[in-house]
């Protein structure tokens, strides 16, 4: 077997020595059961942090990693964010000494929380990992430049808070945001490879210019001079714009993608190191010459402080897939797998009657109950609520000023409410409103849908009572009160795509892409804080914004003389400034679309000057032309990964493992006909398939739906991964030949 | 052995059952070398027809081939096109029947073109085959519309020339456009599931409208009035153009090239039918026993009525490749594989001394002379003349009124001809200005940059004689001259690309995809003649263009009342009208990139109908949302398809079996000192590698070139092809196993 001393650099568990005397089985310690636990919950959320396997370490580990204090950080890193809306320039302007004090606090947080870290994992490491570092440097610059500061204002001089762009660093670095520190890092490593395009972008754009300013230079408008010029413009277009696009694009997806892999690789191969770590710690010598087992107890035992809410049956069904031999005992192999397993998300539904049913089972089976009960199940059902949906999306189109229009929204509610009484009468209530509604929803869209829906009419329900009775009462309509009914409105119109199977293949990519997307979210916000924090100290105050009434002559040219006679002022953009935060961030999305860029650009350089041009063009590279380009090609790739998933029906092992077992239930059968399901499950109930189930419950994979992001990143690069990562091979001896190589934990 | 009768129902060459009697090795008759390079040829092109084997239909397929009568097709189908140009409401007026005799000519030529075609072909194939049915139908159509305009226009009354649309078409079936007719049929598979994401998308804006018309109606301009909704247009851009437009091109590349590949492995399985078929025709038994063999003299007299202007050496070099073990014969697999090695340029090189070393060794070879070599062949030099390309560059740019810069030009021209001549001197003149310039080119950019930097300063240096002679003569400058001295000026700075190694990795990906995108250009032709034409019917005279110097009242909305206060007018969008086919082109190419796509399209809805608007939406999807992304997809794929090669040295097995030989020349050996590989060269010329190459000739691979589109096509989805399609194996009987399966080959 391959001994745990083998695997590398990572410090021994204190305890394992004593514990673990090769053909002995002496009983777990507690410890060794947190120790084991903490590896199998790092390996599942695939957190690579090298603590120390001392008790004392693992106790304060455990207290790092709970989700009261990442809450907790989360909430300081925003708050610390959130100060730019209170500073100078600001949204809400409060004394600096205020926001010192709270920006202080954060600080405090920030170095607690380095400092547990450091009390977590070894002296060596800690000071190795460029990330705290880069911490430790932050905290110390933003505290120089608060002292700096501070006095320079006490003194009335003019001061300035350069340490503010520091603070998204912040967000890269304490949080153990993994995705965006991935996507940062596969940035840079793409970098040289997009700058050499660039270069050659810059060249291309340098050619055409100067032959336009030969040719063209003194002959304007072009043309109207020439036809033979609209030739070169439509060279220029198709040279820089669908080529040189194209080719940035296929840079950028080309290396992110590559890089990207890398990383996912080496998140499995930590993964797997620290499963067999887990496995070190537990593993004890059942059958001599046999190789080292970990046994159902110590299995469970661990497993329920790993996941203390997951149900017995669950955890039964999990060892069943483990065991497949059903020994009492596992190898490294499956024991490996557990990672994995815990993170496909199992859903368990008791098949319970309809408390109609139990309550008045004469009524609720008579014959015009189950003849509702058919109606309600039919396809027709659907159809015809489509279509309610769409003839309310043309009345919503309608002027509601007219009486009758206005009306027709109550026949609406009354439509959408009798849907939902009837599938409550239909459906069992806890399935219907439960988490993942397995009667009825089989897609993740519509999981998300039915809640929805019912939220969304409840809602609309109430919003428009209390808005007619606001309006009766007092012949007068609060404004936010009618904008969320007709916001509630129109989402219920949402439902029609869910009828149609085409497009909920389409929602769904889109639904399970979503966290991905959420990484990139942050990294817009951390790019756009920088650049914002940078333009608000480059152009406050140089242009300012009039109210509509204003009568001020300043008004015509944004209180700022340069500004006269220019686009930015004629077109009257003076709410496009830098004037706060909030201002300055929508000013950047503005640029980021590209909207009249050219103009935002040159009336900012006229209030200050020419070179002020570099900060809006290093805008448009590193937003437009880097991050909007990796953002499209991690939805391609998304995309393609469905369509190739659709095609060879790339399942992993592990969830066909469970088909084998005949433990997934075929959805089919329920979906078909519902009583009829119900009633062949009341029937099955003596001759359940497996011996570990409980009777009357039944396991459905979620499988199309990923729990985390590494989970999305890990199917994606699946058929590029390392075969040897998914090996199904259950002779222990086969993973034995350096498959289990030390990762490399890459800090930032 | 795969009998010729099992491979389907291609006609059975008609002489083969008499002159191939099994056994018996009778003389072929020069129908059957005929015959035989026929299908070489076919294969070679990927030409997919089935013609008569019969001596005469072969004699009409071959002109139905030959060159002249393919250039006459595409100059009439180039006249039939351009005859909008002539025709109302046109750019150069030209009487009526002059039209009308100019496209019945050409229609006659298409019939002819088309008659041809069917004495080449059997009958019932003719008539299953689509593409003629539709060719027929646009004739028929046409001579209805023609006459019926006549009649029309000689009784006054109001006529359109409806049939103009079905034009293009002609460009589609007419000619042997193997790509374009492919790329349609792509586009027209991944329909279906673009229409599916393009009614989620229009779902998505009728969602989005629908919020918008209800919560913004009444209170714009929205951001003015709320921060609010500055989250309502962040969420609308970011799902309806960043997240739809990826899915689009997601689903466009996904579905484009699943299709491609399709047709383009169909393609491989037709080339190798066609391989087989010339095999059975010039088979004969060598070995008793063995499996059909051709000899090398057949072969050899196949090849030169296939490629007639093939060296000698070159064709021995394709023999000894082929027939490896020096048998004097081949078997089926590596004659088959003939087609694929007609397919790869191998350039021949004489090495022959430079002519001043023959005329007057002793100073060619003297020590200054030997320095200047090596001087012009060390890296030194070539960094040398880019920077003064650089210098040139900042010259350009400054003001050429000034008497100093304008001067500087000839001290350029002079530095660029010095280049010139000094490695005229160095290099062997025939191979400086050969088509494949072997020593100092070895790719595909420099292979351009070379002649196109020779011809480039060369015609500066005329141009600008001419033009300075002009100048002092007449003290008169001709504005054309100057703009062709500018323009060369600029073009020569291109050089600077070719010296910087990462540069030419993406210069030469472009140059290779060029032709792929020639017949994107023809797609888009297409399109665009379609709706200029139709466009030129709904719109024509609706919008007046005054000359800029026009003094007419009528000019502020050109020419139309009803454009009065339009946006159109007041920017002076006059010239953008349909008034003629070149204006309605370049009205397109604006439609194309979206500018100013909303003030066009409702300045030409208000001079017709609301309705004229459908005409531009329309436009837009099929140009902007399907046929640019088509255009990414390919570029993107394209790109892929180079770095992969670039990584895992995909060579094609046949130029591996080139290396094994050791034919190729290896290029570090020549390219680090020429002096010194001539000198090699010249030793080696009585110890050749090869028995089969003359003495003094090199071979080398041209591997990263493609001859035609499909050979790019073929290397772009090699990865993915069946294997057997590449099958190395040398024994036939593995051939036999259905892998020559019976293609079908899809007409449009």
């Amino acid at each position: 077997m391959s001994e745990p001393e083998k695997s590398g650099d990572v410090p021994e568990p204190a305890g394992q020595g004593n514990t673990l005397p090769r053909g002995g089985n002496p009983a777990k310690s507690p410890q060794d059961f947190d120790l084991a636990a903490i590896y199998v919950s790092d390996a599942q959320y695939n957190r690579n942090i090298y603590f120390d396997t001392s008790p004392q370490a693992v106790r304060l580990y455990l207290r790092y990693n709970h989700w009261l204090s990442q809450v907790l950080l989360y909430f300081f890193i925003l708050v610390d964010l959130s100060l730019a809306i209170f500073e100078e320039p600001a949204v809400l302007p409060l004394p600096t000494w205020a926001t010192m004090l709270v920006e202080l606090l954060c600080l405090l947080v920030f170095t607690i929380r380095l400092v547990h870290y450091a009390k977590v994992i070894p002296r060596d490491k800690f000071w190795k990992d460029p990330k705290n570092i880069c911490i430790i440097v932050i905290l110390m610059l933003t505290l120089v430049d608060m002292a700096i500061y501070g006095a320079l204002k006490a003194t009335n001089c003019y001061a300035l808070r350069w340490s503010r762009v520091l603070r998204p660093l912040l967000l890269v670095n304490v949080t153990e945001g993994r995705q965006l520190r991935r996507a940062f890092r596969s940035i840079r490593n793409a970098l040289p490879q997009i700058f050499y395009v660039f270069l050659l972008f810059m060249f291309s754009l340098l050619i055409f210019s100067l032959m336009a300013l030969k040719l063209l230079g003194k002959r304007m408008p072009a043309y109207n001079a020439s036809l033979g010029f609209t030739i070169f413009f439509i060279l220029y277009i198709l040279i820089n714009t669908y080529i040189f696009m194209s080719v940035f694009l296929a840079v950028v997806y080309n290396n992110y993608k590559k890089y990207l892999k890398e990383e996912v690789q080496q998140m499995v191969r930590a993964k797997r190191h620290k499963m067999v770590r887990a496995f070190a710690v537990l593993q004890e010598q059942r059958v001599e010459g046999g190789g080292p087992v970990v046994t159902q107890a110590n299995w469970n035992q661990m497993v329920r402080l790993v996941q203390p809410n997951m149900s017995n049956a669950h955890r039964e069904l999990l060892w069943s897939v483990s065991d497949d031999k059903n020994q009492g005992y596992i190898g490294k192999v499956p024991f490996v797998q557990l990672a994995d397993l815990l993170n496909i998300e199992v859903i368990t539904v008791k098949s319970r009657p309809h408390p109609l049913h139990s309550m008045c089972p004469a009524i609720y089976l008579s014959a015009p109950s189950r003849l509702l009960c058919r109606l309600v199940q039919h396809r027709a059902f659907v159809i015809v609520y489509d279509l309610i949906i769409l003839v309310n999306a043309v009345f919503i189109g309608l002027d509601e000023q007219n009486q009758m229009i206005a009306n027709s929204e109550w026949v609406f509610l009354a439509l959408y409410l009798l849907e939902i009484l009837l599938k409550l009468y239909v459906f069992e209530p806890r399935a219907f409103f439960s988490r993942h509604s397995f009667w009825n929803c089989p897609s993740a869209s519509q999981i998300i849908s039915t809640r929805f829906d019912t939220i969304i009419v409840v809602s609309a329900l109430i919003a428009t009572i209390l808005n007619s009775t606001m309006k009766s009462l007092e012949d007068y309509t609060t404004r936010q009160i009618l904008d969320i009914v007709f916001i509630l409105r129109v989402l219920r119109l949402i439902r029609v795509v869910d009828s149609i199977k085409r497009f909920r293949a389409i929602i769904n990519t889109l639904i399970r892409i979503g966290p991905a997307i959420l990484t990139f979210g942050q990294l817009i916000i951390v790019v756009y804080y920088i650049f914002a924090m940078v333009g608000m100290e480059l152009f406050k105050g140089k242009v300012k914004f009039y109210e509509e009434d204003s009568t001020d002559p300043e008004k015509a040219y944004c209180g700022n003389p340069l500004l006269k006679g220019t686009a930015f002022a004629e077109l009257n953009y003076c709410k496009n400034n830098f004037n706060n935060v909030v201002s300055s961030f929508i000013l950047l999305v503005e640029l980021t679309v590209v909207n009249q860029w050219h103009v935002l650009s040159s009336g900012f350089a006229s209030v200050t000057y020419m070179s002020a041009r570099i900060f809006f063009v290093l805008f448009h590279i590193v937003v437009v032309i880097i991050i909007i380009n990796i953002f499209v090609a991690f939805v391609l790739e998304a995309f393609f990964v469905e369509y190739s998933v659709d095609k060879s029906d790339l399942q992993t092992s592990l969830e066909r493992k469970i088909e084998e077992l005949e433990l997934a239930v075929e959805q089919e059968k329920l979906e078909d006909n519902l009583v009829n399901a119900m009633e062949t499950i009341d029937n099955d109930q003596g001759t359940s398939q497996s011996a570990n189930t409980k009777p009357a419950l039944m396991f459905k994979i979620a499988s199309k739906r990923y729990r985390t992001v590494d989970a999305l990143l890990q199917r994606m690069f699946e058929a590029d991964l390392d075969p040897e990562d998914f090996a199904e091979n259950d002779d222990p001896e086969a993973q034995n030949n350096g498959s289990f190589v030390n990762p490399t934990f890459s800090p930032v």
